[in-house]
């Protein structure tokens, strides 16, 4: 087991943290990324703290195309590179005149990883063509990139069962990537059947044989990718592909989050920046939202049950040593111990959220224990406040100031959708609401049923409070909870809005979807006004 | 890498495949077993072939004591032995006058496992008593039991974490239980923190210096557990446990799944009786069906997932040989592949999935550049096919056949959602639809507006075709697309519609959630009716 420690940060080129999530892991059943979700999680990773971001093949699709050139333009890393993905150059043709290669060099990426075969058998059968054409076509397009300024990786695509096949042509896909300049071969078990003590026995050979720095990139097919990716550093493969949360095609791939814990925590070898593994968890939340499915519960490090502790046996001896049944300190990985019946928002965690948002809640113990109760309670019906800090401090504020801000009330709402014969669609609401006094009653249309009482909301309060004129919704997610009673289900709903200066998340829980917009757009005037020092109604 | 056979039988006593889902497993959080649920899942289990059944601790509660008397009246096991769970007597007592262990004796159970401490601060801390006072309750109790006549296996629990603190202490367990005639000495990473290479190494060292028969207990926390139990299995232990689907404490225990298909089909060594591993997929979702967990879709080997293809990459090749993209062939353990249709896959697989479905798209290269020019527009507007297996089936006939199924059309449709004063709701829909020449206008009332819309289709739909009597909607799911737009974003929505006999998926695209929601229900019904064979009116 290395322990080396290889500097503070993720851009050391010593130990390579690359990720793979916006293009290998987008492969998972279920995920479909817009442009916006990958320059979203892109960041996420950065602050991370990765060095390397995977974002896509420049050129195979619009989408991808655009992604290079907006992360570019809008992101400002502080940690990752850019690393665009393509395949080596068609057989026969000339890499500087291969289209798909040229999109690689016009995405701007400073690195390229380029896939190869290194299975005998894929090249003859899925390449169709001959193995010393395969090796020209890796040695020709890294030679190409390289002398266009690129950094190449090489991705040997199915290699573990190509050495099976054929050890000594999967060896010669790697000196010839090596040889023509690539800097970190990289060793795939695309097909993922392989097991620990497999991948280290061949990563050992491949290194002593070809002296050529090598990656491993790990699928989950036998549930060992993290061990996989473990052990081929164990036999000194000093670049690791991963992806966020374990997201990717079949099963999966190697899960970033437990494979960067073990080596910071096991190893004892820094591959982040400082202060960054105590973010894991809500990193890994915040990236599962983005793609819209629900964070594993039992995943290690960073599920809400991986430091839940159920066990009478255990309960016992946790108060006398926590130490004794957790094999790491939670608060590493930004995760905290949990004694099972109980729930998420501890004590320690309520006081620290509300000086993160400058309400003190200093000594009185009365007040946490208030904003504890009403957490649980509302959780227990679906809220959630991890996503969703302006609702949180709304409630924080309520129990705090002894009743809540308002600045309007709704005495009703309606509203109608309907599909024409012609196609179209009308989208018509209502709204009925009393401010300073005043009764209002404000009717607008929308291009569906949550715009159209957005808009009557601020017809009709405008004139009251300018403010409004400037909040606008950026973003807005549902989520169908218990997913097994079909349209019957609980709805929750998060509304971002942004005044142009910031942005504020809220909630809505309902039975319907249109019920718990409307909470959630109550909460976010409600938050934008307070946050705008607009005087309460009442 | 063992590669010994040890015969067809998982009663085998060459090697041990030990259960503990019904024990260990039943920690999990969100688990709660009845006795049936227990009775269930031995009976699955048995099925599997599994070679022993710990069931739980009789004695510290009821329900296992009612289990234990139950299983063995109401099961005739085929494979497995049931084993009772307790732990060593109290100090200072003598074992044969300790009700917790009278109580083992008394459960009938011809096997007993024993928790036993091997961590010296464990002894101290957690169990109050001296360390030779512990070596002496394991001798005593174990003697104890073998003069009862059971079989008798010790969990050295923390084992791992106590030969890091402490070896010589952590041997002395080991040699204690096996020389008091302890079968098999389990060695326990309970709290889950170690990595196969750790394993490996303190197993080999355990092994030799102590001659004892060692079996393998992993915990999942650093997403090692299968290769942990693996690597203890390289290094000679013969004794895994296991649970169903990985289900345990904090993240889990061991997968019994992964791990029985890793020894049957990577290490050639057969553990289960002849035909089980075929089995799996289906044992391993009927037992997530009893404890009331959705089955994952990512597990290894089991999940829908685990084989399913998405990469347009891919699938060109896997046309040629599918042993070129999968580790396994998914039949041996009773999975099967599944291509996906998404705007990464091409002509190739679209034609596999027309198979898969039993539509054949054979040599007609227009139909199938008709479906997948189809697929793209729609993909682009925001549909999804690899989640709308149904969907994507009504597209392919209606390419196939010239013209779509059609069993009704819609005319209009109107959902009205109306928050009244008192803060309840009122979701009212009506729509207008032709079926079989007739006018239907009809309307209903539900939770929400897409059930309402659900309800009135039922109410106006039911006489004319009586098989959507059967159709039940199971899972509804919402996505907004392109997030950054606020409420006018374009929706997808995809609805799960059961018939009781199977399960199908569609999606519905539009400008808001209810009139996607309902392009949902439309291809539901279009589809559900097909499948029971209603006559098309048209």
């Amino acid at each position: 087991m290395t322990t080396e420690s290889t500097g503070p940060s993720g851009n050391d080129d010593g130990f390579h943290v690359f990720d793979t999530t916006l293009r290998d892991g987008a492969q998972r059943e279920g995920i479909n990324l817009t442009v916006a979700d990958k320059l979203s999680i892109a960041r996420y990773l950065d602050e991370f703290g990765v060095g390397f971001i995977e974002g896509g093949w420049p050129g195979a699709n619009p989408r991808d195309t655009e992604f290079f050139a907006r992360a570019q333009q809008e992101i400002d890393f502080q940690h990752a590179q850019l690393v665009a993905f393509g395949s080596t150059r068609r057989p026969g043709a000339k890499a500087s005149e291969d289209p798909q290669v040229k999109a690689l060099v016009e995405s701007g990426a400073p690195v390229v990883t380029l896939v190869a075969k290194s299975h005998d058998r894929h090249v003859e059968l899925a390449l169709r063509t001959t193995l010393d054409e395969n090796l020209a076509m890796i040695r020709d397009t890294v030679s190409y990139l390289r002398e266009q300024g690129r950094r190449v990786f090489v991705d040997c695509e199915h290699f573990f069962d190509g050495y099976r096949a054929n050890p000594e042509y999967a060896k010669s896909v790697v000196r010839a990537a090596a040889e023509a300049g690539a800097d970190v071969v990289v060793l795939c078990d695309t097909n993922g059947g392989m097991l620990p003590a497999q991948i280290q026995a061949v990563v050992t050979t491949v290194l002593a044989d070809t002296g050529a720095r090598l990656g491993i990139h790990a699928q989950d097919d036998t549930g060992c990718a993290v061990a996989n990716t473990l052990a081929a550093v164990d036999a000194g493969a000093t670049h690791v592909q991963c992806t966020a949360n374990g997201y990717g095609e079949r099963v999966g791939n190697a899960n970033l989050f437990p494979v960067v814990a073990a080596l910071e925590l096991k190893y004892d070898q820094r591959v982040l920046p400082p202060g960054a593994l105590a973010e894991m968890t809500r990193i890994s939340h915040a990236i599962a939202e983005v793609v819209n499915l629900v964070p594993s519960t039992h995943q290690p490090y960073v599920g809400v049950s991986a430091f839940a502790h159920k066990a009478g046996l255990h309960a016992s001896a946790i108060k006398v040593d926590p130490d004794l049944y957790q094999h790491i300190a939670p608060e590493l990985v930004g995760n905290s111990m949990r004694m099972l019946v109980s729930d998420m928002a501890g004590r320690a965690s309520i006081e620290l959220k509300g000086k993160e948002l400058g309400v003190d809640l200093g000594g009185d113990r009365d007040l946490v224990a208030r904003v504890v109760g009403r957490v649980k309670e509302r959780e227990l019906k679906g809220y959630t406040y991890e996503a969703a800090d302006a609702s949180f401090e709304l409630l924080l504020r309520e129990e705090a100031e002894g009743k809540p801000r308002v600045y309007f009330r709704t005495e009703s709402w309606r509203a109608i959708v309907e599909d024409r014969p012609d196609g179209t669609h009308a989208n018509e609401a209502t709204v009925k609401i009393w401010a300073k006094g005043e009764r209002i009653v404000a009717t607008a249309e929308g291009n569906g049923p949550v715009n159209a009482l957005d808009r009557a909301m601020r017809v009709g309060l405008e004139r009251i409070y300018p403010q409004l004129a400037k909040f606008q919704l950026v973003d807005y997610k549902v989520r169908i909870l218990e997913g097994k009673h079909g349209t019957d289900s609980t709805t929750r709903v998060l509304v971002t809005t942004s005044d142009g200066t910031g942005e504020w998340s809220t909630v809505g829980v309902a039975e319907n979807v249109i019920a718990a917009s409307w909470q959630a757009l109550e909460d976010a005037y409600t938050y934008g006004l307070l946050r705008a020092g607009a005087e309460p109604a009442e």
